[in-house]
C-alpha cells in the first residue's frame, strides 16, 4: 500500500466518522420514507435555490429513469413568485438547507403547506425555519457532498422502493457503507491531479466547464457555488450536447476547458465533445468519471453516484487545492449574506 | 410623426411582408392544432437542439401556465442518448429546425415515431430530411423571431384552445395582425438606445446577464447563438433567482451587466436584482420590457409575448448594431458546421 500523504485541509477522521453518523440515521430516512410512500401525491416538487437545486438535479434525473412519477424541480423563488400551479395540495415537496433559513425555501414551503401539501426536508438542526413548515424532517448536520447525496439518495431510492420502481434498495444501502472509506481512497489518488491542475490554472480569466446528465446539477454547484460564490472565477458551462450549438466558437489555444466525461448513456455526447477539442486548446483537462469510479459498490449504482464521484474528487479535493494556490480563502464573499439583498 | 432614419441592416419592407406570409398561414397552422388536439396525447414533449430548444422554452411556459398537460422540454442529444422514457407512442413531439436538417432533432424524430410516436415540425422546406420524419408539417421559410414565435404561438395557443385551456385564442389571434407593424414601430423607437449600448460596450471581455421566466428561453438564444457563436463574447447567463446563490459575487465596478425586467409575475425577482446592482457596476444596462410593449394588443398577451418583446428589440436592433461596432459579421464561424464533428 503506497504511503498516505496527508491532504491540504482535509481531516480524514471526520471525513470517516461523519460518514458513520450520516448512515447511522439510514433507519430514521427509510422511515420517513416509507410514510410518505404510503400517502398518494399527484407529484413531487423538487425545490430550493442556488446549490439545492443542483444537489435535487440528480434527484429529479433518478426519479425520471426510475419511474413514471410526476417530478418537477423549481427554483423556490420563481415557483413562489408564479404561484407555480404544479404545486397543490396533493404535491410532496423535497426540499433542503443547509442554514435551514434560506428565505426562498423556507417561503415556498409555507406557502405550499398552506395550500396542504406536504414538505420533506433534509436540514441541520431541528430548530430551524425550514423544519418548522415542513412534515418530515431529516436532521443531519454533517456537510460535505458525499454526505449530502447520501441522505438524499437513500431517500428517494427508498422511496421508489416502496412504489416498485426501485426493487434494488436494500443491495444500494448495504453498499452505502463503503462509500466514504472508498471515497477517501480515492481522493488520496486524486489529490495530486488535483494539485497539478490548479496549480496549472488557478489564474485563469475565463473557463470553459462541459458535461451531461446525471452530473450536470452538481457541475452547476461547482462552477457556481465554488468557482463564482467562492473563488471569484469567471466561467461557462454548457452541456455537452449544447456546448455544439454555440459555445464552441469560443474555445481557442489559451481557452481553459474543463470537460466531465461522465458514466451511463450521455457519454458518448461528452466523448464528441472531446474529439472536438484536442488539439483546439492547449488548456484542457478532462475529468473521467471512469477514472475514479469507487470498488465495491455494483456497476448499475455507479452511474446514479455520478455526481458523487465527480464532487468526492473535485468539490472535495479540486476547489480546496485551488484554494492552496489562489490564497482567496473559499469562506470568503463579497456579498452573499453579508447584508440584506 | 417623427422621421424615421434607415436602420442598419434592416429590410423594413421585407420585415412587413414575411410578417404578412407567416400570418397568411394562420389557417394551415390551426387546421394541424386542430387534428392533433382532436388525438389524445399522454405528454408533450418539445424538443430540438441550441436555438431551438431555447425558442420552445416558452413553449413549455405557455403550457406550464395554462393546462395541467405534461409537458417536458428535452434535448434532441440527451433524450436519444438515454432512450428518455418519457418519449412513448402516446407522446407527441413538437419540434423545429431552420435549416431542416439538423442532425440530433431528425434523430430523435425518426427514433420516436419508430416508437409510435407523433411528430410536428416546423421547417422551412417541404422536403428536407425534418419534414420527412414528421407527421403534421408547418412549411414557413421566413426568418426572424417574430415570425418564429408567431408560428409557435398560433400553434400552441390553438392546441391548448381545443383542450379547453385557453378560450381566449381567436381573440389572441386576430391582433397579431398587427405583431409587425407594431414590432416596427418599436425597433425605431429602441435603435437609438441599442446603438447607444453596443456601442460603449462592443469590447468588454466579460458580460453578465440576468433575467427570468418567460425570457429566459430567449435570453439563452441571445448570449448564446448570437454572443458566443456570432460574436465570440463571453458571457454568464444566469436567472434573476439564481443569481443570489453565486454569480453576484463577480459584480464589479467595472463588469457589464444586463439585466432584463420582464413583464408577469417573475418581475419582482428582476427588481430585486436592479436594486441590488444599483451602484455595483458602472456598466449597467437594463432592457426593459414595460418599454418595449406592443399596442393594441391586450394586457395579458403580453406576458406571453415577452421574448418576442424582448426578441424584436435585442436580436432585432441591439445584435446589428453589436455588428456595426465590433466589425464581427454575425454570419462569419470558427467552427459551427465548417466541418464534421
Amino acid at each position: 500500500m503506497p504511503k498516505r500523504e496527508e491532504m491540504y485541509k482535509f481531516d480524514e477522521q471526520k471525513f470517516l466518522l461523519d460518514g458513520l453518523k450520516v448512515y447511522a440515521i439510514r433507519v430514521s430516512i427509510e422511515e420517513a420514507a416509507d410514510r410518505l410512500a404510503g400517502r398518494q401525491f399527484s407529484n413531487l416538487v423538487l425545490t430550493g435555490v442556488g446549490g439545492t437545486t443542483a444537489e435535487l438535479h440528480a434527484v429529479r434525473r433518478i426519479v425520471e429513469i426510475y419511474s413514471d412519477i410526476p417530478v418537477h424541480l423549481l427554483n423556490a423563488a420563481e415557483a413562489r413568485a408564479c404561484a407555480d400551479r404544479r404545486i397543490t395540495k396533493d404535491s410532496l415537496l423535497i426540499t433542503a438547507s443547509k442554514s435551514g433559513d434560506t428565505k426562498e425555501t423556507v417561503e415556498i414551503c409555507r406557502y405550499a403547506r398552506e395550500l396542504g401539501a406536504t414538505v420533506a426536508s433534509f436540514v441541520a438542526t431541528a430548530d430551524c425555519p425550514l423544519a418548522k413548515v415542513s412534515d418530515e424532517v431529516i436532521v443531519s448536520p454533517e456537510e460535505g457532498m458525499e454526505n449530502t447525496y447520501l441522505r438524499l439518495y437513500l431517500f428517494i431510492l427508498r422511496y421508489l422502493y416502496q412504489k416498485g420502481c426501485f426493487p434494488a434498495y436494500e443491495r444500494f444501502a448495504d453498499q452505502m457503507k463503503r462509500l466514504h472509506p472508498e471515497a477517501l481512497r480515492v481522493k488520496h489518488r486524486y489529490d495530486a491531479t488535483a494539485d497539478e491542475n490548479t496549480r496549472k490554472y488557478y489564474k485563469e480569466p475565463y473557463q470553459i466547464w462541459i458535461g451531461s446528465d446525471m452530473v450536470f446539477g452538481e457541475l452547476t454547484l461547482l462552477t457556481m457555488c465554488v468557482l463564482e460564490e467562492m473563488q471569484w472565477m469567471r466561467n461557462r458551462l454548457v452541456s455537452s450536447a449544447e456546448f455544439f450549438h454555440g459555445t464552441l466558437e469560443l474555445v481557442e489555444k489559451d481557452v481553459m476547458v474543463t470537460l466531465v466525461k461522465g458514466l451511463g448513456p450521455c457519454r458518448e455526447l461528452d466523448e464528441r465533445v472531446e474529439r472536438f477539442l484536442q488539439g483546439r486548446t492547449d488548456k484542457l483537462v478532462v475529468v473521467d468519471l471512469e477514472e475514479v469510479r469507487l470498488t465495491g459498490i455494483d456497476e448499475e449504482f455507479q452511474y446514479l453516484l455520478s455526481p458523487v464521484l465527480f464532487a468526492n474528487v473535485m468539490e472535495g479535493r479540486y476547489c480546496w487545492n485551488l484554494e492552496k494556490y489562489s490564497g482567496h480563502d473559499l469562506s470568503i464573499r463579497r456579498y452573499y449574506r453579508q447584508f440584506e439583498y
